[in-house]
């Protein structure tokens, strides 16, 4: 099995590497940084574990490194934290040429990669995702973003990496409810596009949460190869892409409205995809056996899967602001069958408050 | 003469729509705004001047208005004014449908435009220029950004417009040195390519400062027709339109120096140029009495062409954080002769210190 695949968009395609140990292999950041300026951006967590090996690769591949390192967790994706980035980078008289490193999670990922967007105008990035989360998901496709308080990633940029370079060795520091918020977009990717996947997870639920190497490699390569399928499709969700959002809109409203970092994004995700399975039930569109062996997983898998308690007015009012709405109307994405889903913009919005009043 | 012109660059080209009126012409605005949120993003200056005719067209063309009022002034162009223009989005639910409307000069059109490059990741947006300034220059060419502390435009993106709709009438209002302003880049576009239009300038200096609508007229329009040329070139400034940045280098020097708004932009770039035009005749690129040929018209244009009182080193740290500069060294825009300007990234620091210290 070769350890890449490929992002395929044009001028913009992309490798991803997945294999153990990639952070001491110069040779996969050279063609990228050599003669640059290398700016880790990372988090407090990380930054003791991983930067200063990768920093010595990058330096091995011939850039000169600047670290730069923000306090760890989701409700440090700002505007704030990254005017911070941006005021490192100014301070060190980082040019054009710079290429940001993205050593961390999503958060990382989301932030580095936005500043990356916007740094004078657009610099190069790569994605060095250290959490199974953005291994098997946010580190891929270019969407980057920081937070605001009325709205989870409501500002941001479309944006690809140079690279995607996941080492899985890191996943042995992650901690347990981590990895559980990885293996919800790991299900994701199986309950939208790939039954006999979600099948596989199923088969292997222990395997994954005992951290079983050739498990998580598995996971780790097939939900990159679905996503990157989707993306190469779709870069600017204009259409398939908004598939990869099942158990986002009601994820997101989780998110902000118990006040980012209290849910990690998979742990939101997971409850997030437990309601919309029950919802589609609901609707008549899934049989409700099969929505409740998709909860069933979950909690295998340790996942949250009731909601949290909230009116009903205030999910609305988050979920009134997701990106996929269009004139007023709430796009939610809902589950045809497991393993097929798609896209609903026509439920009317009191169907959705009889639903989370219930 | 036709009043329209057009930036050429494939798929994301647009029209340039120049002469007096235009803000009551609902037809210019319905392909863009119909069944759409139009989110008209403007300055407490503008509102009260312009802001409810403008409205009142959207309207008529088919678009919901939201207005979004900023304070007026360089110093706004911030991180945080443009979190207050997203809040303003969210509370309204903007969706990505969203329409942005930067009624205003180069600091709405760069703010706006960059919300609007950022907002959801991404929204459409019409620049409506009220100032000279904006008409010849800056609304056109898909350029956006915010200030940081460090650093004039150092965050930004580029965002082509839908299209730029100039209504010469609205420079009736415009104070004097606001109007110098925009005389400051009409001259740079005669100085960096076109002689005969620097001869023009020279020609009509007087009848540009009493604002001849016939003279203006022309000015705008070659100044468009000169910057919609090299932007189809060279839209993202890997080359070409690097030139647009004369006097640009020790303009924002003089800017962030001496403090965002206490020198407006222009004038900043007039004094900036006559700085690159001289050191250009120090370096031998070009004839003194060239050089202070083109001082002599600034002056005339009634611009500063004297730099501000401030330490070598001071400017040096400005100029050394200039998005143009790559791997340390700093890259200026000389003169070779009135007409033709050339970029320049070898000159030793050591020549640039010794000609500010001077």
């Amino acid at each position: 099995m070769s350890d890449s695949l490929r992002v395929a968009l044009g001028s913009r395609s992309y490798p991803i590497h997945i294999v153990g140990a990639l952070l001491d292999r110069a040779e996969l950041f050279e063609p990228h940084v050599r003669a640059r300026v290398a700016a880790v951006v990372t988090n407090e967590t990380i930054a003791p574990l991983y930067a200063a090996r990768l920093e010595a690769s990058l330096r091995h591949a011939g850039a000169k490194t600047l670290r730069i390192v923000v306090p760890d967790g989701e409700a440090f994706k700002t505007l704030e934290t990254l005017d911070r980035v941006f005021e490192a980078l100014l301070q060190a008289n980082a040019d054009r040429r710079t290429v940001v490193v993205a050593l961390g999670g999503g958060v990382i990922g989301d932030l580095a990669g936005f500043a990356a967007a916007t740094y004078q105008r657009g610099v190069s990035y790569l994605q060095v995702p250290t959490t199974l989360l953005a291994q098997v998901d946010s580190s891929v496709g270019g969407k980057t973003a920081v937070n605001h308080a009325l709205g989870k990633n409501m500002i941001g940029a479309f944006h690809q990496p140079l690279a995607v370079i996941a080492d899985t060795d890191t996943l042995a520091t992650l901690p347990e409810r981590e990895l559980g918020a990885g293996l919800a977009e790991v299900v994701k990717h199986g309950a939208i596009l790939d039954s006999q996947f979600l099948d596989w997870i199923e088969a292997n639920a222990e395997r994954l949460r005992t951290r079983d190497p050739a498990a998580l490699a598995h996971a780790i390569r097939r939900s990159c190869e679905i996503k990157a399928r989707i993306v190469a499709e779709d870069e600017r969700e204009s259409g398939a892409r908004a598939l990869l959002n099942f158990g986002h809109t009601f994820g997101h409203a989780i998110e902000s409205g118990a006040g980012y970092g209290s849910w990690l994004h998979g742990e939101a995700v997971a409850a997030g995809m437990a309601l919309a399975a029950r919802f589609s039930a609901r609707q008549g569109r899934i049989d409700t056996n099969a929505a409740e062996r998709l909860v069933g997983l979950l909690a295998k898998l340790r996942l949250p899967v009731e909601r949290p308690p909230m009116p009903a007015e205030r999910w609305l009012e988050f979920m009134a602001r997701d990106k996929k709405n269009r004139d007023g109307r709430i796009t939610l994405i809902l589950l045809e069958a497991l393993g097929r889903a798609t896209i609903v913009d026509d439920t009317p919005v009191a169907e959705i408050e009889a639903f989370l009043a219930a």
